[in-house]
């Protein structure tokens, strides 16, 4: 244990008003007002922790407020405990009550897990994909909470990923502050732009190097067979292109729509049904097949994840790096990929998620799958500048982070202005 | 369209001190406060409409905020239209992003629509289960989100059981009115209590003409063998008793400990594991036949009860009138329980959910299943005392309520009273 502690919370209902350039419009949500809900640990030392969880407008204030309410959780504690402290507000069983693990109360829990995470990162001087990456085996199994997942990866299986995961890592570190880990971009893509912004964004997406883009579809099948034709026509036949339906069908209807693109050849549909419905899935990926599915950025905790993997629900698992209980639920969920073989391609975009997510690629690539084979990270060129540490990305990578913490840590002119309703850019609108 | 509007939407933080007597504890709830997040719709003329979410005690708070977030959704409007106005809520884009569909947002929506469906039999004269009874089929489809369901259930199979649950329908209110629904009890069975006031509760549960009784279980499997031993003496060879684990196990530990529970012939294994594995339970399920699994209480919404029939892992469907979106979404759940032939016996207890299930599974009865065999209602004598119009219980069986609404009103001194914090029974603690 350390000699400091935690003595403040600190909250904030941040909004940015992104439904006005109809950035992030997709089929379930047209006018998606990119917001966190904000958290900064403060320390007696002077450190700060910086966390959020990541919602699309109106629900914010709920979202604060259910973090607010971890505050007694965090006070007087520090960050050497992670693993414990993870599981005390997760098991609390008065609050798990309001979930359990899954919907606000656990994005909250994420916001607060995340914060310790960069607030430990930061008093260690490491970006905390390194920090990760160098802890034992045996240090990683402790932050991970094994309930309920025993019936697909045990405490000792995830020992055993981990000791394979560990050999080679020096080189693999090396390799990723030499050139990065890949990234696709899904700026060109969203529903609210005319074709001739889909064309200029797929060119500019090529010239920026990046290797993979994704389009938003389900709105309406002869819209979209239209943008995946111009698509296809500016990245050429065999450039991977991926589809995103956000939840948009039933599992017949997904079968049909999917059938009805496939001659476009997409590298993977993503969230075609509920993130629910891991039986769905299932009979969607079966229906499908050779096109692959891809979902994860709504999968609410480790057990939905782990049904998905048995039933062969998806291809590429898309964690989230604030939806599910923050670092510790999500080192849990790579090792469960580790465990059926299956790529993590984590989501992004949004506010701030993009700087979260690359850690945990980066730990994936160091501690547990131990390759970037058939990865990427997704991309969208958004907010970044309201961050301190923002991702940097080259050649259509994303440059390994190099400055200590989890590069959660908003710049406070940013904080200022978006707070909801009293901002500037709220109180003149 | 009615001439009325809604005027006012009125919430309440109410908590009772429960965990003082070790009421409601179990394996996974040691010291729960039973609690209300309460909701009063007020209209212009003078029509009330009441709703609450249950929680066990802290991140009450929070769950009242999400029901206030909804208040500008129902400003201004009837509860005429209350299919529209359910789906409207459900899928508001940007608060969606907080489930979807599922945890405190989704909560918060029940208790929305509960006191939607409170304000309209209020208004109707009639008490919920009559008014929902004598709905035409076509009516009643109109009140269900089918989105997600096709591959069950659709709109018109829905249709079809709706027309048979129709023939006789005069009969079953005759018969409700007469002689009720049956119930069982959950009182004596709770982990804090001892042996003798086992005893003692057993016998007064036969007494009281009960024709079954639930233990907790999942703390400590020597205490579980003797207090089911207990339970059998006192209740005779062939009674019915279920035993409940409260989400305690994973799947291979869960079958060990029903194995080791056998001898003592179980009627049903309830929330073997976690709420969201689908798949785990059938594994339960199929492991531990012929005894039966029952589930549901913590099952976030219609996707994963689908889920659950159609993989076979329940065999007794225990929908709860307040976690998924309140009335509307049981309408659907009852209809996939009547499409795979699972009988529905609802999860209540808690603070008012007796007083609102008992309308769901009347209406059940009535119009969607058409029997009551195999059926019970769960009751646990709490907190009754705080409600305008509370359950009777004669000879083991929910009689009728006739009084108008959903029997969700709290009396005005008893909220008063346990407001958090300010109320005197807080203030004074």
């Amino acid at each position: 244990m350390s000699d400091y502690r935690i003595v403040a919370v600190e909250t904030h209902d941040i909004r940015f008003p992104t439904s006005l350039e109809l950035d992030g419009s997709d089929a379930m949500n047209p006018d998606p007002d990119y917001s966190a809900a904000y958290v900064v640990l403060r320390t007696d030392d002077g450190f700060e922790g910086h966390g959020f969880a990541f919602t699309i407008g109106r629900g914010n204030d709920v979202q604060t407020a259910a973090i607010k309410a971890l505050e007694p959780y965090v006070i007087g504690r520090d960050a050497e405990d992670l693993g414990a402290l993870y599981k005390e507000m997760v098991w609390d069983s008065q609050l798990r009550w309001l979930g359990p693990e899954k919907g606000v109360m656990h994005m909250a829990v994420s916001a607060v897990v995340n914060a310790l995470w960069d607030l430990k990162a930061k008093r260690e001087g490491k970006p905390l994909w390194l920090l990760l990456g160098e802890m034992s085996p045996e240090e990683i199994v402790e932050l991970v909470d094994f309930s309920y997942l025993s019936d697909a990866l045990t405490r000792d299986e995830a020992l055993a990923i981990l000791r394979k995961g560990a050999v080679g890592k020096a080189e693999r570190i090396a390799r990723l502050k030499e050139s990065g880990y890949p990234a696709y971009t899904t700026s060109p893509g969203w529903l609210g732009y005319d074709d001739d912004k889909l064309r200029r964004l797929c060119k500019e997406a090529l010239d920026d190097g990046f290797t993979q883009i994704k389009l938003k579809v389900g709105a309406d099948l002869e819209d979209d067979v239209r943008r995946f034709k111009v698509a296809r026509e500016v990245c050429g036949p065999d450039f991977p292109i991926a589809i995103d339906a956000n939840q948009r069908w039933d599992v017949g209807a997904a079968i049909r729509w999917i059938h009805a693109l496939s001659e476009f050849g997409p590298h993977w549909v993503e969230e075609p049904t509920s993130p629910d419905d891991v039986l769905g899935h299932a009979t969607i990926a079966r229906a499908i097949a050779p096109i692959k599915v891809a979902t994860g950025e709504h999968v609410q905790n480790r057990m939905i994840f782990k049904q998905m993997l048995q039933a062969g629900s998806l291809s590429y698992l898309q964690l989230d790096s604030a939806r599910v209980g923050g670092v510790n639920e999500n080192i849990a969920i790579l090792l469960l990929a580790a465990r059926f073989g299956v790529p993590v391609c984590p989501h992004a975009g949004g506010v701030g998620l993009c700087e979260l997510v690359q850690h945990l690629s980066m730990f994936d690539f160091v501690a547990v799958a131990g390759t970037m084979e058939g990865r990427v990270i997704e991309y969208v060129d958004h907010l970044h500048e309201h961050f301190v540490d923002p991702v940097v990305i080259e050649q259509g990578r994303y440059a390994a982070p190099s400055r200590p913490g989890f590069s959660a840590e908003m710049r406070p002119e940013s904080i200022a202005a978006h707070s909801f309703p009293d901002g500037e850019v709220w109180r003149n609108s």
